[in-house]
């Protein structure tokens, strides 16, 4: 069986089911081989062996690990032989006495202050220099090319990836673009000179580049963002064509990585249209990466083989598992989003061979290069190309750097040409790398881990499949749980802009919102809509000052009194409902949010001029204010008991009286949503006065919790002026809470004025108020400060100045607090 | 083996291990027969079988009988045929579907307003009636009569049990006082002119009185309180002797019952006073109950023997179980007290054996009357009485009115004389003794209901010894608990001035408290003690206004701006001391209260004319609120977590600042301390101004808080006038925290000062006023009116109108909130 390069068989990757179990046999039969060869390659006499059993004993206790690697993570960071001292004791401490001897003698020698802290700081740094040198090639082109000589030496070829990933401003995107262009330029001449080494230096189709660059398409720009997908690929291509000419000009290769998923798409199309270009379209030396690990890798194949039908030459594809497991699980938990990745390995590995046979078959358009140390997968891209008819040089094999040099030896003493992926860059942007490699290496589902700590060669080349099968007999059934009246609670996932859907549907919403600006916005008061005439405000887009977004009522003292003697006779009736009742009122509004969560981020965008992103935060958050104060109120309706002996004491909470809400304006809807609801479930009813900046957003609000179910006479809404209505609403004897967010100035003095208890009020005002302020962000001495600089960015200007809250966290987490809690204004 | 009058040896009550062998032998024999004679008396065709059949499967399900019970007990207190309905449904639901079908259908046929509302209610009544005439004998002499021919016709004897044991007024005890002259002298006559029935109307020494009497000593006045036993024998004899005076010249019989434990020891004191009087003290036909479920019953058997002895004439002993069991174990363990009463039934059963053969050997000072319907207690009178020789006329059995007449009957035949102890009375202040009763018998415990259950009879008549010798064996061995950091929070147990160690140490306090008064309280500032010669506030004894409690400094505002400084300048450190530490301090402060309780209650009554238990209550809530709040420290001091993927979020809690605390006079001790350790555990500095009535009591708290650990400058005393001290505290812009309670004015005042932002003060001050104002008591309208009464009015008037809390209780509880939480000021 052949493939032919433009075959466009929809089966193509599904060998006949005969194939599949000819390669199997041949997978199994060529992995005992491989094992074999990886046995007999053990070496004492060389260093490396030693090196690698030690770190094999020292590494064996998980903890231990991953106390070592945080220490190796920070150690660049750590300015002196106290702070070394002091990092080491306290990571190991946390590992207790599962350290080894020799490392806590080490440690304990050199008590802080003494002279052997500066022995102890040198000798960790110098292994972690040792360390560092085992997998990074080195830091300048001379480094490299001895690196690659010492490979070339072995039979290896090599790809130099290109460390410092972080890039944060334009000058580290310039510096970046220089260093590939300084390697390529470095290592050209050079390796020209050398004698060819035909295992590596050709395949079927002639000479191949010697030297061969792997870089991150996000290090060439300091805004790699998929919200604005046209913008970030003109930016990057300008960076990258430069790169592409100057390899193409001195004979060698560029590979394109892959990182998290969601660069994904953008990073395809970005390649695609630079190398779709005309001046790029014929040129076969470049590639990019496929991730196995996501379940639609093979989809992104049949894509890149479309793309390669178009564009006429031929690429490399790297079929790797993928790097960022954790990373894509994490985020995506935290986002409330699905995994873009499996989660159990065996589906990985079950992906990655239906991914190799595809690119096997594809092998005129897809140069198949199989980067993995696993030597089932390893032998079964052997077996399918075997199976296909493919020799040996029809595609290469890759493996990392310091990993496993028994198996790259196995593997060329097949004939087969196989190349390490070299990080190449400093040691301190080179360690987070490092540290990544280091944790993969030795986590518990790691093959190369397995390898060595015995498991039977058998279950080590067992198919993935079957693994399946296996685990899914073992696996107890899922206990039905018992159906709760609320589900617990869980932020509402922000919008994915990475994702073209999500961007059309927001584009939508802006469009249809830009219809309905203008319009008129009355009083709601006991639910009559109330027109002022004469009295009536503007509420204009910040960013287009002409654009008026809507016409705003404006109350006035008689209306705050109609408002508050509502309010106040509905009191008992409403504090009187179940709290269940009032927190399933609260949820319906969450729906109702949830239902309308691109039109009030659209508001959001006219009246307060809120980026995208932080528009659409602002309404998940206002949904998470309903959905937990509901939850919060049911949990707190149930009064808390303290019997003794004869008596049965019970501690019931009750609502304080009629709240008025002062809200500010940054957060348009989430902030007066929170203290409007929170005072609402409890039993409180609620006059509304909306920031003069925002009163559209708040009307929406206040539309929406009538809808959901909250009576007439305990909600009202009374835009108008801070010192008219504001004033006579927190001075009035039937208002029980004043519940404000903004300055100080304001917050101060409505502190006071509700102090003062006028008479006929059977009670003292509660004055719940956050003022000005900002939150702060600790930056430690042994942070990563790529993070936290983009943290601290992203909170203090990504909103231009206008939130109190500065939080710092991964690039694509929104800065909105994740669990809804108002900081006290102390 | 014989005894004789007057023998004291130290062995009574010993039986020699032969004879014990052989009663054992007996015991069993004696059972089984007496089982069979019961059960052969089974009479289907009269109707007390077929009711207590009935009444058998209704109440088979403890979870309907105790439902059922509960209305019996408020059925009295209903008005109207609705209320019977509302409550007989409401009480009926909580059994849910095990309620008997027909009286589902009953209360289903009878819905809310109609007319079959009516026929429910009266069927109710009536069933009750039914129920309650089975147990009662009457409600005037001449129904007692009646009931006593029947009796007598079963050649039964009777002793009339009076009801109405609440007595709450001087009317009411006037009024029992009177029945019971009635009844005798309605019973005298007519008795008299009935023919002998020898078997009851006489013993070995001759004919007995036909008219027998059962009082309770606590009916015969309003004030029976064992915390002055002269005062309330005095009283209490005023109203007893009457009746023994008619009594022994009509020549009827006075039995004394025995009620709570806390009565009991001023009971026999009172028997022994009256009866020991010349008028009486010949005077045979007098007896007193003897409880079995008190570890120590057999010392109060010796403590009434050597009474007889000094008399002269013989006494009669009812030796009973118990009957207040249930309040006697709540009671205790209310107010942390070790329960008065054996735990376990068997250990009950031995003990009245054991006093059973004490009683048989001291027959002729203590005449036994063996009350029980335990056929194996039975027995073993029997048997232990044969085995000394006593004729069956030398004692008596008693048992209860309709509680088990085969019983009864199987006794008569043998020839025994039996006593049936007959309440008497009106069915309304009859229930609550009846429900008693039923509750008592159908118990799980109880052996009748271990009877008609069908537990073999060689069970029920075990020793009791043996069967606790199997439980031994059965009871797994108690789980040793890891040691926690601080056992888990329990009030300390008020004193028991029922007991004289209690009263004597309490007046021991006293005396030395008396010595130390009108000595000088300087301030004590940041650790200094400042005298103010010529600004020097005498603290008076209210109850005696020319005691100088104490001779008190007077702060200026001097004085408050140094202390605030002070304070200040130490926050950061207090501050910064782990929760635990400042834990511990407060504990600490807790023992020292624990140990020096009596004289800082001593100090309480002088210098607020506190009675005692008041003011012992008051120095233990001080003693929890610093083990509480210390606690609460510990656990608050926890950080909240609430993470989410890669987040890691902790909410800690940090002292507000300075507090100045205003405590009130009312609780010298408590409130002051509750204030003080609150913000100190918390890490406030604290500068306390004491209430202008109390500031040696506080004195006393600030030497204790500085001798626990409580570093110089973070409590400051600062007595002195309000207006110049206190004000100039609550204005510093160096203050955070003000808590007050007191009076509104006041509180309100306050609450507008602090909401005063004074220029350089950077945070809101916090007040916490607790304000004017007492709890509301409600009383149900199937409230036990008795208990409702007694508890108002000791909360009312129980400290002259000095409280704010308002707490009915039983009467015997202190009104002092047992779990210290403060309520808010709303």
């Amino acid at each position: 069986m052949t493939t032919r390069a433009g075959e466009s068989d929809p089966q193509a990757g599904a060998l006949r089911t005969a194939d599949r179990t000819a390669i199997e046999r041949r997978t199994r039969a060529i992995g005992r081989e491989l094992f074999d060869r990886v046995g007999r390659s053990s070496r004492p006499w060389r260093r490396a062996w030693w090196e690698d059993r030690f770190m094999a004993s020292t590494l064996a206790d998980p903890e231990v690990r991953v106390q070592l690697f945080r220490f190796i993570d920070v150690l660049p960071a750590l300015k002196t032989a106290g702070a070394v001292r002091r990092h080491l004791a306290e990571y190991l401490d946390e590992a207790g006495d599962r350290v080894p001897w020799w490392l806590r003698t080490a440690v304990a020698l050199a008590p802080p202050g003494s002279a052997r802290e500066g022995l102890l700081a040198s000798a960790a740094r110098t292994a972690a220099g040792v360390m560092a040198r085992k997998f990074i090639a080195g830091s300048t082109p001379d480094e490299a090319f001895q690196t690659v000589l010492k490979l070339r030496a072995r039979k290896v070829a090599f790809t130099a990836d290109l460390l410092g990933e972080a890039v944060i401003s334009e000058r580290e995107a310039d510096a970046y673009q220089q260093t590939c262009l300084d390697l390529i330029r470095g290592l050209a001449g050079p390796l020209a000179a050398r004698p060819e080494v035909p295992q590596i230096d050709r395949d079927a189709d002639g000479p191949i580049p010697r030297v061969n660059l792997s870089l991150k398409l996000s290090s060439l720009t300091t805004w790699f963002d998929p919200i604005s997908p046209a913008a970030t690929i003109a930016r990057t291509a300008e960076r990258l064509r430069p790169i592409l000419r100057t390899a193409r000009d001195l004979g060698a290769y560029v590979h394109v990585d892959m990182e998290q998923y969601d660069y994904r798409t953008l990073s395809y199309d970005l390649f695609e249209a630079v190398l779709g270009e005309d001046e790029f379209r014929d040129w076969p030396d470049v590639g990019v990466v496929v991730q196995a690990y996501q379940p639609d890798a093979e989809a992104e194949l049949r894509r890149l083989d479309a793309f390669v039908e178009r564009r006429g030459a031929p690429i490399t594809v790297r079929l790797v598992k993928g790097a960022y497991w954790d990373y894509e699980v994490l985020t995506s938990r935290r986002h409330g989003w699905p995994e873009p990745v499996f989660l159990q390995k065996w589906r990985t590995d079950a992906n990655y061979e239906r991914c190799t046979r595809f690119l096997m078959e594809r092998r005129a358009n897809l140069r198949p290069a199989i980067a993995s140390h696993n030597l089932r997968s390893l032998a079964h891209a052997l077996a399918a190309a075997e199976a296909l008819g493919l020799p040996p040089d029809a595609y290469e094999l890759q493996t990392l750097h310091g990993m496993g040099e028994a198996v790259d030896d196995a593997l060329v003493e097949r004939g087969l040409r196989v190349r390490v992926y070299t990080p190449y860059g400093a040691m301190l942007p080179g360690m987070a790398y490092l540290v990544r490699r280091l944790l993969e290496n030795t986590s518990n589902e790691s093959f190369l881990k397995a390898g060595a700590s015995g498991v039977a060669v058998d279950d080590l080349l067992r198919d993935p499949e079957e693994t399946g099968a296996m685990l899914a007999k073992k696996r107890p059934a899922r206990p039905e749980s018992a159906p709760a009246a609320l589900p617990p609670f869980r932020n509402e996932p922000v919008a994915d802009f990475a994702k073209a859907e999500d961007r059309d549907v927001m584009a939508d919403a802006l469009r249809k919102v830009a219809g309905e600006l203008g319009r008129a916005y009355p009083l709601i008061l006991d639910g009559e809509r109330i027109e002022t005439p004469g009295r009536v405000a503007e509420s204009l887009d910040p960013s287009q000052t002409t654009r008026v977004v809507g016409r705003v009522a404006t109350a006035d003292a008689g209306h705050a009194d109609r408002a508050v003697a509502a309010a106040r006779s509905v009191l008992n009736e409403w504090a009187a409902r179940p709290a269940d009742d009032r927190a399933a009122i609260v949820v319906r509004a969450a729906a109702i949010l949830r239902e309308r969560r691109f039109e009030l981020a659209a508001w959001e965008v006219y009246e307060c001029g809120k980026p995208w992103r932080e528009a659409d935060a602002d309404v998940c958050e206002a949904i998470d204010f309903c959905e937990f104060y509901a939850r919060e109120m049911v949990r707190l309706a149930e009064p808390r008991r303290r019997d003794v002996p004869g008596e049965t004491n019970a501690c019931d909470r009750l609502p304080r009286g009629v709240a008025v809400v002062i809200p500010p304006w940054n957060f348009p809807l989430a902030i007066p949503c929170g203290m409007t609801v929170g005072p609402l479930v409890a039993g409180c009813p609620v006059i509304l006065k909306p920031a003069e900046q925002s009163p559209v957003v708040a009307a929406k609000l206040v539309e929406i919790l009538h809808e959901a179910g909250v009576p007439p006479g305990v909600l009202h809404y009374l835009p108008g002026d801070g010192e008219e209505v504001g004033q006579a609403l927190v001075n009035d004897a039937r208002i029980a809470v004043v519940s404000f967010t903004g300055s100080r100035q304001v917050g101060l003095l409505l502190n006071k004025q509700a102090a003062e208890t006028p008479k006929g009020q059977d009670h003292v005002k509660r004055v719940l108020a956050e003022m000005g302020g900002k939150n702060a962000i600790l930056v430690d001495d042994d942070a990563d400060l790529d993070e936290a600089v983009v943290g601290v960015l992203q909170s203090a200007f990504g909103y231009a100045g206008q939130k109190c809250s500065a939080r710092p966290g991964a690039r694509s987490a929104s800065a909105r607090p994740r669990i809804p809690t108002r900081s006290s204004a102390r």
